[in-house]
């Protein structure tokens, strides 16, 4: 019996084997359920949304046929996965989704045994497939491994590089390419227009078979069925529709791909806030306004035209705009080459997305020192995405590259700035930014530019407490740092530039003060605080140092204020800190230590 | 006339203009010419050499047809371009090249304006050269921008990436694919397996033409002429034979890849020396050994089975090996798929390669816990390969990342037991080891493992000198550390762990020291020391401590044992940079600080 009022199948269906005892012809009214739930649920917490409509029927046929979790299903990126979650026992948490200690956003392994493979960013599931047959080969296991990505998923090279592995190894492998024609964004590449994929694939060692209609339970389940059992590299084509099956959606995938909230019924999307703009939006405005005064402004991203707020701009400039698909090693060396050319290029997307042309970055701009201008978005805690998309590791994988400036705006007029900087800097640079809005701050529309390497002190202690206390903030929690020092009368600077460091004030700091805290929304690990450490040593400068950041270790999802609690980066967490370090002998016995002058 | 004796031609041709005026009856034999001067000097000075004789009429044909500088001319990796390095104005400075001072090794902007890119790293040059395409486009020139990629780069995913995108925007671009079915070892992938590339290809929305003979100008250069005026992509596949008009060369161009120097009659290579084996072989005879006791062990390789020393193991378990091609994002997430279902993968290729798979390393292995063990060959200064080849950063870019563990050996003895402890350890764990060999070290075949996060002691100051100094060595500088230390008398820790710190240790060399030094051949920025750093930070220990390590900046080619002293990381650089900082205030005339106990 349903467990669920007005569901009458899907209260019974908490595993796939529930699933595999249906009788067939119960099969698409248990879709339509899915589908219904899914509305209604998401409509009432929000999370990505538009691709799970269009993996319905694919999620159940793929539990209908395959013998889950002894064959191996692997869920590209995730965003697409919340059918398959609620097929897999996790429905009656889907009100947990994205929530601290709730569901994850997208797969993990530790949340279920039927997440073959973890996933958050795109284009891995072919090649962790690939590793799962090799390993029922060598086990002499008699499993299958099953990756789904989309036509998205399918234009970064990674998943072509796997693609042409498994193709020369011959093992069973079967590959369902989820096509709907869209990333969050329209699709693009010269695959993408091709009215048959067959030549391709089957170059790449494949056995194609469709495309057929990914809504289709009749079209798909004998088609997985002769699969099942079909020896080599299977590529089953998939035609799906984003939002199928709810009108709003479908018309506009790319507003309800990741939504808030909406009304189930109509779709209606809830009123915009009022709020202060987001840094996206403050990258966006800066961009058209410095690409209407610079010709040579040429913005480029790894299909992240959505999130990193180029819309704007690739209307209005459209053929200074490039979307290089899911592809950030290409982005990043396809603008060193139009840096060549004195142009001077942009590339946005988010800092943990960057990991992925952490090679080009070296190896094609800054050892040309070509002017190109990255444009990190959500560095530090992204809140509900979790552990996958924490830009966590930006400030240390970037400041130990030669010849890259990095900067971190405190608020929304210095983002301004720094990207202005950036963009007449004559070498590489990078602006990183959080998620959100910052604090408020007034921006101008001018184009001021800050001089590189300087940070700004933004309170200065009154000055009669003793030990006395800096704290050297770095982005976002400057905000927090002014906060928290009231409490302390600390000394507060914006640091601005994670490299170069503003050295000669780190070092009057450090003859000013008992005290120096760094600060920063950044693993401790290599980070911005380890080079005011290193500036400290190099000149010999003997302060007690406090390094604040992220700790070492993966951060699961919540919201952005929950996890700074959680990693004592909020108000009273660095308070605490302070206050507990202040206790220390060092500092409250202590005579003043020796400094070479 | 001709400047060289026995080079009727070669000595003319000084630039492409010259080479433009030869009647063409003559081309034949400046080839000739080319090549017998390519092996007569690289038979003297040694180099990369097998693929530049495989390139000879194609860079010939190329200069002649094509109006470089002007038209962009964009080599990939840079390993076969050898004949384009004589045909542009650096023939009389070829003696000079892989030299510190002298003619890089790959290609490099700032040495020619005949390098439209620079390189070193393979698979880069559609992308850039697609990028140049979107400047001519966007300038109103009418220029060519031309890629010359390997088979083996077409591995590569960012290729790839790059070809969709081109195939897309539908620009004049012209891809050379020189096809001689080589990485370094022979290509894989089902690609090159294929009897015609054409469908792939025009899938990818280039025009396709070939294979044509690229040993014959006459198909070479009416070929080229009709691409000069072509619009929209197009592909020429040419089929080259590495090592081609040198006879030893040809039988084995594995072997002539790169050379130290030959017979140039003969092809008699030098006898292998005698000294201590390399850390290449160590994990080579480790791997081997390691994979007798361990049935789950498999090895995984991006296209680097000889320098990586994976040959023997490849002979002996060829069902447990994998070359994944040029493509290291795809090889760590197998690696990772692998070891979701229990094996043990180890990943192994040189460190600056690793910069590749920068976010499967994080995403896929560290997010997961997952068993996998990255052997890093050619960590730190490199040597002759140059700015784009050093392994400078990866302790930096790896240290961040939790979960993992990361190793570095003084000796091969360390190494091995190292290698045994990340394949003993239940998640992720790098080693990272230099190029060349050891010290020496007697290696037993056993596989003993380490304490992980612990440190040791290799030599105790005798103590009687103030002030006291401890040297907190990393990897290959430890050996340089117990040189210097002999003058100062100072204290030696061979750190082993850069991750996890062995904090007890640091502790105690603290509370017993005057100066901590922390020595390491990475970027000082993020890197062991300043872990070191953050440790003293954390727990409240005010000791002088001076980073010493490389740069923050890019290190061009030479011996390594110049460049580390360049870098002032031989032994009289370390001293003198210790004996100058005990001279400082601070030290000299200070009292002991005061310490939290």
């Amino acid at each position: 019996m349903s467990d669920i009022p007005g569901y009458a199948l899907l209260g019974d269906v908490n595993t796939p084997q529930d699933l595999r005892s249906l009788p067939p012809e119960q099969l698409p009214a248990l879709a339509v359920e899915l589908r219904r739930y899914l509305i209604e649920t998401l409509g009432r917490i929000g999370g990505h949304f538009a691709a799970s409509l269009g993996t319905i029927e694919l999620a159940l046929a793929l539990h209908r046929v395959f013998d889950t979790p002894n064959d191996r299903l692997i869920w590209d990126v995730g965003h697409q996965a919340l059918p398959h979650k609620l097929l897999t026992g996790r429905r009656t948490r889907l009100e947990t989704l994205n929530r601290k200690g709730g569901l994850a956003p997208f797969l993990m392994r530790a949340e279920s045994q039927y997440d073959a493979f973890g996933a958050g960013h795109s284009s891995t599931s072919i090649s962790a497939a690939l590793g799962m047959a090799v390993a029922a080969k060598l086990a002499g296991e008699n499993r299958r491994a099953i990756a789904v990505i989309g036509d998205g998923g399918l234009t970064a090279g990674m998943a072509y590089e796997a693609l042409n592995h498994a193709g020369q190894l011959g093992l069973d492998l079967t590959v369902v390419l989820n096509d709907n024609g869209m990333s969050i964004s329209p699709n693009v590449g010269a695959l993408n227009e091709r009215p048959s994929l067959a030549p391709f694939f089957e170059t790449l060692g494949f056995a194609y078979q469709g495309p057929i209609d990914g809504h289709s339970l009749s079209a798909l389940i004998p088609a997985l069925e002769k699969l099942k059992d079909a020896r080599g590299p299977q590529l089953l084509h998939v035609k799906t529709v984003k939002g199928k099956g709810f009108a709003a959606a479908e018309r506009d995938s790319i507003k309800y791909h990741r939504v808030t909230g909406f009304d189930p019924v109509t779709g209606a999307l809830p009123a915009g806030k009022s709020a202060a703009p987001s840094y996206t939006q403050i990258f966006s405005d800066w961009l058209c306004d410095a690409a209407e005064k610079n010709p040579k402004l040429v913005a480029v991203t790894p299909a992240m035209r959505e999130g990193s707020g180029l819309g704007e701009f690739a209307r209005r400039f459209p053929d200074r705009y490039l979307d290089a698909g899911i592809a950030e090693q290409h982005a990043v060396t396809l603008a060193a080459g139009l840096a060549c050319e004195g142009f001077h290029p942009v590339v946005a997307t988010y800092s943990t997305f960057f990991q992925r042309a952490y090679d080009q970055i070296i190896h094609d701009v800054a050892v040309q020192n070509l002017p190109v201008l990255f444009a990190l978005d959500r560095g530090g805690l992204v809140g509900p995405d979790g552990a996958t998309h924490h830009g966590a590791f930006d400030f240390s994988f970037l400041r130990c590259i030669p010849n890259l400036v990095v900067m971190a705006p405190s608020d929304e007029a210095d983002c301004r700035r720094m990207l202005a900087t950036g963009l007449a800097h004559s070498g590489p640079s990078a602006v990183r930014y959080p998620r959100g809005s910052g604090p408020g701050a007034q921006v101008s529309r001018d184009l001021e530019t800050l001089p590189i390497g300087k940070a700004r002190v933004v309170r200065e202690a009154r000055g009669h407490r003793k030990p006395r206390v800096a704290i050297l903030a770095f982005g976002a929690l400057v905000q927090t740092a002014l906060e928290a020092a009231e409490l302390l009368d600390a000394t507060v600077v914006d640091m601005r530039f994670v490299k170069p460091l503003d050295v000669a004030l780190i070092l009057d700091l450090a003859r000013e003060n008992d005290l120096l805290v760094t600060l920063e929304d950044n693993v401790i690990a290599g980070g911005a605080g380890s080079g005011v450490n290193e500036v400290l040593a190099s000149h010999q400068q003997h302060v007690a140092v406090m390094n604040l950041g992220l700790p070492d270790q993966f951060i699961e999802h919540g919201t952005r204020e929950e996890l700074l609690v959680q990693c004592s980066l909020d108000c009273a967490g660095i308070q605490r800190a302070i206050q507990k370090r202040l206790r220390a002998k060092d500092l409250s016995e202590k005579e003043r230590f020796p400094v070479a002058s």
